[in-house]
């Protein structure tokens, strides 16, 4: 972090210089993606003045690296006549990451801008919804057939050799179907004899995904079987792209993120943009909705309590365990849900393993349920909070209803958080949705319900 | 997952009849990790008899995709005279990872097994920590001088193509040194002139990290420059070993898995055991120790609601909106947790911009806690859901201390969900263990104090 702060010092003292060839000098020593650090930190005038004492092609380096909305201020700043050249200079896949964050408009006009042999490729690429293995594809890629001997293959590949991304996996396809047949190694080529076939030298794995594949159905197979570039296919197998092992370690980030993000009840989808930049709107915009509806909910549970409203005057020590209960329910349903929703995502069992989990959760739950209550009902026993107990009661009863209380509840919480995301799943809406607040709002109500019947029934009150 | 279950009900068949040919015959198709994927639903005898149906060969392509407890099992059944042959084909990455995972007596006499080359190597790579660099990295890389032609790095590779896992990053170190130079592409050998020398095609990029670092902090370094493969240096910059993209998604996977059970207050650190087949007594020695120590918090909540019993019992209404009050407070405490936890694992501020995250989370939670009192306000005074009030109170002053208590709580949760993380990163702890579940709890205590406060000056009570 140090050297960001002082790279930024150093960036602000050179844009205050004339020219722009000292700050030139110093941005060429600085990998793009620490630039990119630096200049979100800028403030907007120095933004500007950054961007336009650049030459284009240090622009095309940058844009990559920035969050999508930066990437098009700086694009806005750069009159319009050089627009072509940058997008030249950009890989496929990042100049259709930068097409997909700009406003329609914008992008339209940018879409224009592009050489011919760009603009179909780009129009096709963005055909595909952002988050599937069409959308995040690469089209640079290299490709042999089986006919090739070595030599025509490395005299082919030479032409291609800085435009493709990926040389280390070559793929083989069909001269007239274009369909995927398996791939060869750069080393196949490099350490065999040159008047080799590649058909003798090919492998003949084909794994690979369909364009309209989930995003993370690409990766979860690359992390499976250790691929590095996944060929991307259609419906008739014919090689459209390929997705590579940067990609897939982003798409993996950005999922865990998004993830995390629905099991804290924050809602829409991660955008690329830094926390400390993200406008305070937008996060009140994310985190506004679930707290709202949480909160309406939350009202059930305060009726239960009115309901119960007498019980609890005549023996306010119930009222002294009812957080306790409420948080061990809500605490156990997230650790169950967290537990179910990551083997699923894993892709470890499907729904259909429904009994299973349940089997499994019943026990997990009815064990730490009654372990809980066994440690809380010895404390009240042995070491209480409080003695004053309305006629008729006694601290045994009142330690007995909080250990079945606990007991219960968190055996149904348990049950609850690890089912639901299940049926969520089934019913094919995202598993984090029903994440830890949904079910912590859930197993409150259940809870205040199974505790104030026991002590009915055990106190008779 | 059809597919799984399809090729369960083969092996079962297969594993029925006499010799095993049929049985390799058709584990043979099939990638090792899909075999392992059915290896862990079969029953212990069965996965003992197919364990010994198989040669040598095959086990050792199954055992890096195994989790460690089945494939030290799988080891056990084996015979020990074959060990040697099965660590021989191992990778070293994998046969340490299967090293570590043994019990210390069984290790030992693995490591007395293997050949003498690999001995030595194995305790080298055996001395670094599971979750460091060097404990990730594979000593399987290419590496040429500058003073080499391309044809002689080519005679050099061939020796070891079939070995080396990374040969698209060849890396460039000093003779006599052994330093890390730069690196070359295998494209860089093949498309130049034989006679070219490595140090005019190599190039000096020499960003690497340090055998002792955090996996973590090397991933971040791998994403962060588009790396494919990170070369793993000690203090005097030698090349010790290298950290593949496969290595990579690995960690990322395993860390995001961490960060998202701290969150759920499971304790110490996820196994590569498959959820369904994690003993009962494993999820309950990692769930209860959390749920315990947070329930005993509770009783703090529970002591103030008892403080405030008088309160309570004259003005009921109060009861009704406690449980949302705590809650509100609890949910967007881990929200602002989530995002700044998150934040810092990006590696998008460190803990020096406590003032600036402070800032930023204060404007939110004062805007989204006035925003759910002015709702839920209006909903009091419009749509009550009770309208029985001792004398003296009346529905707009309940609405009123409602409408504070929900602002006051959720800026005060939001601020200490964003800043406790940030201390207990300056303390050198785990952010994520602070998280969600913990921080409700604190909140709980802090909301209930503001409600009754309030509630006792506002209505005079």
């Amino acid at each position: 972090m140090m050297e960001t702060v002082e790279r930024l010092d150093e960036i602000t003292k050179l844009l205050g210089q004339d020219g722009g060839s000292a700050l030139l000098d110093f941005v060429t020593e600085i990998h793009p993606a620490d630039i990119s650090l630096c200049f979100s930190k800028l403030e907007e005038a120095q933004q500007r003045a950054f961007t336009l004492a650049l030459p284009p092609q240090k622009i095309a380096e940058l844009l990559p690296y920035l969050p999508t909305s930066e990437a098009s201020e700086v694009l806005a700043w750069r009159p319009s006549s050089e627009h072509a050249a940058i997008f030249d200079q950009l890989n496929d896949d990042d100049l259709v990451d930068l097409l997909q964050s700009l406003k329609i408009g914008q992008s339209r006009a940018a879409i224009h801008l592009l050489p011919e042999s760009k603009k179909a490729l780009a129009q096709s690429l963005l055909s595909y919804p952002e988050d599937t293995a069409g959308g995040r594809m690469t089209t640079n890629f290299a490709t042999v057939y089986p006919e090739m001997t070595i030599r025509e293959a490395i005299e082919n590949l030479r032409e291609n050799a800085e435009i493709t991304e990926v040389l280390a996996r070559i793929f083989v396809v069909g001269k007239d179907t274009g369909k995927l047949l398996g791939k060869v190694r750069l080393r196949d080529l490099t350490f065999n004899r040159r008047s080799t076939h590649i058909r003798d030298v090919m492998s003949d794995e084909t794994i690979s995904v369909r364009a309209g594949a989930d995003q993370e159905a690409a990766v979860m197979m690359m992390s499976k079987y250790n691929i590095f570039a996944l060929p991307v296919t259609n419906q008739k197998s014919q090689l459209l792209g390929v997705i590579t092992y940067d990609d897939a370690l982003e798409i993996q980030e950005e999922e865990s993120t998004e993830d995390l993000e629905k099991q804290s009840a924050i809602s829409g989808t991660p955008s690329d943009e830094r926390y400390l930049e993200t406008p305070v709107l937008e996060h009140i915009k994310r985190r506004f909705g679930w707290v709202l509806f949480l909160a309406l909910i939350a009202i059930v549970s305060g009726l239960v309590i009115k309901q119960y409203e007498e019980l609890i005057t005549q023996t306010i020590v119930l009222a002294v365990y009812m957080p306790m209960i409420v948080a061990a329910g809500g605490n156990t349903g997230g650790q169950a849900a967290t537990m179910v929703i990551r083997a699923m995502s894993l892709g470890e069992f499907s729904p259909s393993s429904f009994a299973k989990v349940a089997w499994k959760e019943c026990r997990v739950g009815i064990l730490i349920g009654g372990l809980l209550g066994l440690c809380i009902g010895l404390q009240i026993h042995f070491l209480p909070v409080t003695t004053e107990f309305p006629e008729g009661t006694n601290v045994s009863n009142i330690a007995l209803t909080v250990c079945l209380a606990l007991t219960a509840q968190v055996a149904t919480s348990t049950l609850v958080g690890a089912l639901l995301p299940i049926l969520a799943k089934s019913a094919r809406l995202d598993p984090a949705v029903v994440a830890s607040p949904a079910i912590t709002t859930v197993v409150d109500i259940t809870g205040l319900i199974i505790y104030f019947s026991l002590a009915k029934w055990i106190l008779h009150l």
